[in-house]
Order: C-alpha cells, then structure tokens, then sequence
C-alpha cells in the first residue's frame, strides 16, 4: 500500500488571472485540510517569484471567512508572475523545496506554467529529493489541450457574451457599428463564445472573426455591408489576434511581454475604421479588456464549481502519490452539465495550445457553428448565486510568512 | 376643476442611452393605461427622427410580457439620436401633433433633450394646437441642474464603481499600475463615483482625477509614485474629458459628433504611458466605454425605480394640466434611501450643465470627498434581483405603426 509523503505542500498562481482562480486555490487548501500528512501548506507570493525569493505565506492560518469569501473573489490573491524560469531559478526551487521541506507542489496556470511544473518535476525525481508535483489547470483563453475546457474560461466567456448583447443594445438604438475586441492572440474560443448570446438572427453578434482565420478585406467589407442592411445595425465581435492574413495586425504597441510576445491590442479600432470609411456608418469599438479576466458579477457556476475541483483534486491526488501530471476536466454530460475530474501528463499540456478545430468555424468564416455553441453554452450559462448585494469588498490574506531559510536569490 | 386634455400621447428617447432609459418608458405606458383621456400612446423610434418621419409605433399593442421585460432592457428600445432640431424641424413636430392629434408629448434625455422639450412647448403655446409638454430626465453623467439625480447614473455608477474593484484585483495581483478612463467630458460624477468602492484605504481606486480640475503634471506623477509606493499596485480612474489644463487632452479623433463635441477618449493611454515612463511600472488601460450605459446586470435598483417613478410621474402630471416642465427628483432620506418626483421648468435645466461641486472634491484634487459618497452611494449601492439567470434575451417591440398621415419632411 502506498505510503503518502509527510511534509508541507506548496501552491502558486501563475500568468495572466481569471475571475475564478482562487477557486482553485481555495479547493486545494480545503482539501489539504483533510490530509494530515500536510503539515504547512504555503503560498507562494507572486508565482514562481515568490518560490525563489522565499515569500511564502501560512495558508493554514488565514481566516476560516476569508478563505470562503475568496472563492468568490476574482484575480490571483496570492499574486502572480510570467516569470520564465531559467536552468538556475530552477535549482533554486529545489532548494527551497528542501530548506521548507515541501513534498507537494501545486502551481496553477496555462501551458508555459505546465512546462515549468514539468520540469521542476523532472529536477525532482533526478535528485535525491522525493516530492510531488502536479499542475492545476487556468486560463481564459480555453486553449489547453487534452481537458475539456479550462477553469476561468466559462466566467471571461459569460463576461463577454452578456457584455455584447449590452453593447448590441446600444448600437441598435443608434443603429450603428459596433466592433467589440475580445481576447485571444491564437484561440478565438472567448471570441466564439459570444455568439452563445445570439440566441435569433437578428441579435448580436452577426460576425464573429477568430484567430484561427485569415479573412478577404473585400469579403470582410461585404459581409459587414450584408449583415447591417439585414439588420439595420451591426455587431462584429473579434479576437484581439485576428488579422487579414497578409501582413501582421498593427499592434498599439512596440514592447513585448516577458515571453517575447507583441502586446496586442487596437484590432477593434482599426475594423471600426475601415467599416466606417466602407459603409459609411459610424461605428463605436469596446475592448473588453482586463475585465475579462477579474468582472466577478459574471462569474460561471459551472466554471467555479470546476476551478475548486481542480484545485482539490490536484491536493488529493498528490498525496494519493501521483506527480508529474494536470488535473484535466471530463465532460459527462451537456444538459445538464456534469464533469470528472481526470490527469494527463505535464509534457502532454506543456507549451501546446489548442485552437478552435476548423470544424466548428462556419464555412464563411465569419461565425463559429451549433456544435461550437453545445460545447461552449453550459459552461457560461449558469450564474453563481453568492454575489455580494452591495459593491464587493474583496478580501486580502493577512500574510503569515514563512521564516526564511536560505540567502537571496539573483537571477541571471 | 381642470378637465384633462383627451387624445393621444407620443414619447420619444434621445440621446445616449443608459441602462434603465426603457424603465422610465414602460413608467410613462403603465401610467397611461390608467387614464382613459390617452387613447393610443405612440412611441417615436429614433427619438425626434421618428418624429419628423412619423414613424410610430402602438405602445398600448405591445404585448405585456414584452413591456414587463422591456423595464430591465438596457438601451432605447425605440431607438435613440442626437438630432438637434431646427426651427424647421420644430414646425413639422407641430404638424405631426395635430395630424395625429397628439396632446401629450413626453421626451425623454439629458440637457439638450430638454431644450427641445421646451422649444416645443413654446410653440404649441403660440399656435392654436393645445398640448401638455413634459420633459424625462435622463444621463449616466448626472449633470442635469436641479434635480437630486438623474435616472440612468445610479446604474453606470454601479457598473463603473464595480469594474474599477475588479481591474484593480488584476492589477494588484501584478503589482502593476491600472488606468480606467470613465465616461464624462465636463463632468466627473461618474469618476468620482468609482470611489464609492474604497472601503478602505489600500483599496482602490487610490486615485481619481474629474474634468472639474486641472492638475500640474509633476503633482499628478508624485501622487501616482507615493500611492504605488504606499499600496505596491495603483489604481487611477480619470474622466475621459480630464486634462492637465495647459492644453487640450488629445483626442482620439478629429470627428466631432452632432452638437459640435469632440469624439474624446484615449486619456487612460495616454496617463498609462506617463505613468510608465515616470515610476518605471508596467501600466494597463481599460476604457469602460459603451457599456457604461448599457451592462444591464449591475443594474442598480434605485436607479430602476427612480427611471420608473419619473417616467410615471410625466404622465399623470401631464394629464393633470403641468407643462413646459421636466420631473425631478427629491432625496427624502438617505438610508434607507426615498425619493419623489418633483418638478422644475424645462428653461431652467435646458443646456445647463450641473459640475461636482468643488467643496466635495479633495484638498489635493485627486479624489472626492465624503459627502460625495455619502450622496452617492444608495444610487448604487443596491442590485436589481430580477435578471436573467443564463444569457439575456432582450426583447424587441412588435412595432405597430400608426398610418402616416403627411408627406415626407426633407430637413434643411
């Protein structure tokens, strides 16, 4: 019979947040209460950040009430980080593990964060130092392969649906344009999913661009030209990656973020631009931005209730000794929507991304089909009942920080 | 004793629009069904548009479930414009009334909306053609003079107040510096509004900046750097219409709408830049945009009521004999919060523009004061519960068109 590790257990937040990663976070720690054989479980402050610089805080002694409202409480409350680790920060995570003791390490994010995981794994069973690692899957953009879906998508995709169906309302008032940017540099599955909305032909939103297409400015103008004389106004949603294929989407900006990736922005305006010189109608853009990863009025049901069960399964599975694998997510059934719990391994999820399948983009490219909406609709279509009444008061972890063992860290 | 004027009545919606616009229009339906000297009550689409082209649809026709439903409906749901009436234009309005023998006539918007109300009044008092003109108030920007608010701020105030909380949790999980741009071009209530969320003070916004003051660049940077240093993560809010005073704020486009005004925005970019360069911190921008007037699930529902009581409040005035005013509303009590309708003349709020009274912004003009917030708060402080549980479905009127009566107006 296995034998589960004793030690302490470790957990950090990585990338850009959701509105439900705390969920997560929340999940492991209540199931990390239930195994003794987790004495500490730490925090680590801003991601991998706070694992190399020893900033790590007592979970375990947090406020039984904070720990519940954060489930509820959108963005990283631990903080996070896009820090890319090199071979060096690497060896110093395992000097941490061992001067804290930490038998279990959970970090939570998109698929660089996995490669990360996967290879602090790898470090481990090369070393004399026995622990478990096991990724909990995060983000909004849906685009990790094997799991179903990805806890944070749901709640940024009934943001951005509910938020086009508003903005529709006011373009058909004035019966103009309106052009929302929705995230997704490679994945339009947020894009996509605005279309759930779209409940009749004539609501919003009438085209829907992904990134995943390369689109005929003439057949872009025409479309557009068809759409609003049908209409009488016209919604166009698209992703903030979507460009017309033969050169690179203007970006608003030069600088690159820390994975060497163009800050995106500015599609909307640009579209907004040309429909209007091409039709002749004014046209209004919104971007949705940062609100889609943190607007927690919006948050999914389905996807809270997942983000927790990732997070607790990972803790659960860690001390059944399983390593080196992310917590996927199994769809049961759509209606009404049920899922399992399942693993892959790190090096399956780690730096691949999954785009939306050609399939279930219409054949004018322009709209995403009924098979992408029965995929898409159960996660966003539940809200959690929860909510404060008043405007929010998000809590904050009162930080009781581990005592630091070792000396400080330079980066190369 | 007065005997009410019979015949039909006609209402129209102008200008932007706000979330709760069509609860002051299904008001003014409910009312009207109670009096038996209304006998068709017309809704003008487009505003003063539908007017002039004597497109009008059958209120009374519409199906009940649609009005009920329409009363959470964000958005002019007889569709809206900025059309600013010449003396022409005016004289066909009187020309419709008589051929349609409209004796009650209710507009609803902001200060030029009013303006037109009162012009109209005049020249019905002039001629032969007795009618009862009455202005609705409505602005997400509060601006309008006299009354305590105006319907339509409480909910974008809501939304605002709450997106600023949730920007701020992805920006403190960065310890980035966040820029949210507000709607407001001369008026900072709706900036000022977001504050109503710091509950405390590490809590954001940490700084707020309205189109009433100018601020000294050098000042504007200082503070940034003390707030950033204080809290680790900075939140600004900024009116779209704020500027550093020794120039006009650049602009995002050389367009200028229908009453002459700039097309404003890019303030956010251009503090983010600033701040960045100057502190040395990563700053993100969200512009909150046209969903400010539109995101119906933060819905405040003394804004709900107050659209409602006003739109109510229009018609049994008017059927009583009152014109050539616009309701207004009292405050009674502020906790918990009660409200009358009152009215005003329409001369005294036309084209008048009601600022945040210095004395409640700060000593350091990067904030307001308390008894801003105190007068603030129970406008949005308190959810509507009504809204749909999965994605909304916002309904459309059947659109019954009265016959029209006259031949084509060509405007000059």
């Amino acid at each position: 019979m296995y034998v589960a590790l004793k030690g302490n257990a470790l957990i950090g937040q990585s990338g850009g947040p959701t509105i439900v990663i705390n969920a997560s976070m929340v999940g492991a720690i209540e199931a990390a209460e239930r195994h003794p054989e987790i004495e500490h479980f730490y925090g680590a402050l801003c991601g991998l950040t706070g694992v190399l610089n020893e900033e790590m805080i007592e979970l375990f002694r947090e406020d039984d009430d904070v720990i519940r409202q954060m489930r509820y409480t959108p963005s990283a409350g631990l903080g996070t980080c896009r820090l890319k680790p090199k071979e060096s920060d690497l060896e110093r995570c395992m000097e941490v593990f061992k001067a804290h003791n930490i038998r279990y390490f959970f970090y939570n994010g998109g698929n660089d964060s996995q490669l990360t995981c996967h290879l602090i794994s790898e470090l481990a069973k090369g070393s004399d130092w026995e622990m478990q690692v096991i990724g909990i899957p995060k983000t909004i953009d849906n685009d990790l392969v094997i799991t179903d879906n990805c806890p944070g998508f749901g709640s940024a995709a009934r943001y951005a649906a509910w938020a086009v169906q508003c903005a529709a309302r006011d373009a058909m008032a004035f019966g103009n344009v309106e052009v929302v940017e929705v995230m997704g540099r490679h994945a339009g599955w947020l894009t996509g999913a605005t279309q759930c909305g779209r409940k009749e032909p004539w609501m919003a939103p009438h085209l829907v661009y992904l990134p995943e297409v390369t689109v005929d400015p003439d057949k872009f103008i025409s479309d557009c030209q068809n759409a609003y004389d049908e209409h009488g106004y016209l919604v166009v949603a698209v992703s903030e990656g979507f460009t017309f294929g033969e050169s690179e989407q203007a970006t608003t900006s030069e600088k690159l973020d820390e994975f060497g990736h163009a800050r995106l922005g500015g599609v909307a305006e640009a579209l907004g631009h040309l429909i209007e010189e091409s039709i002749g109608v004014r046209a209004r853009t919104d971007c949705l931005g940062n609100l889609q990863r943190a607007f927690s009025p919006c948050m999914s049901k389905v996807d809270n209730d997942e983000a927790y069960a990732v997070g607790e399964d990972a803790v659960n599975r860690a001390v059944a000794g399983e390593n080196d694998v992310m917590i996927t997510i199994k769809r049961k059934q759509n209606d009404p929507f049920e899922f399992e719990t399942a693993t892959t391994s790190l090096m399956s999820v780690a730096d691949k991304t999954k785009l939306v399948p050609d399939e279930w983009i219409n054949a004018d490219r322009n709209g995403v089909t009924d098979e992408f909406i029965e995929y898409c609709l159960p996660l966003l279509n539940t809200p959690v009942s929860d909510l404060p009444a008043g405007l929010p008061q998000y809590p904050v972890f009162q930080k009781h920080f581990a005592e630091r063992k070792l000396g400080e860290h330079a980066r190369e």
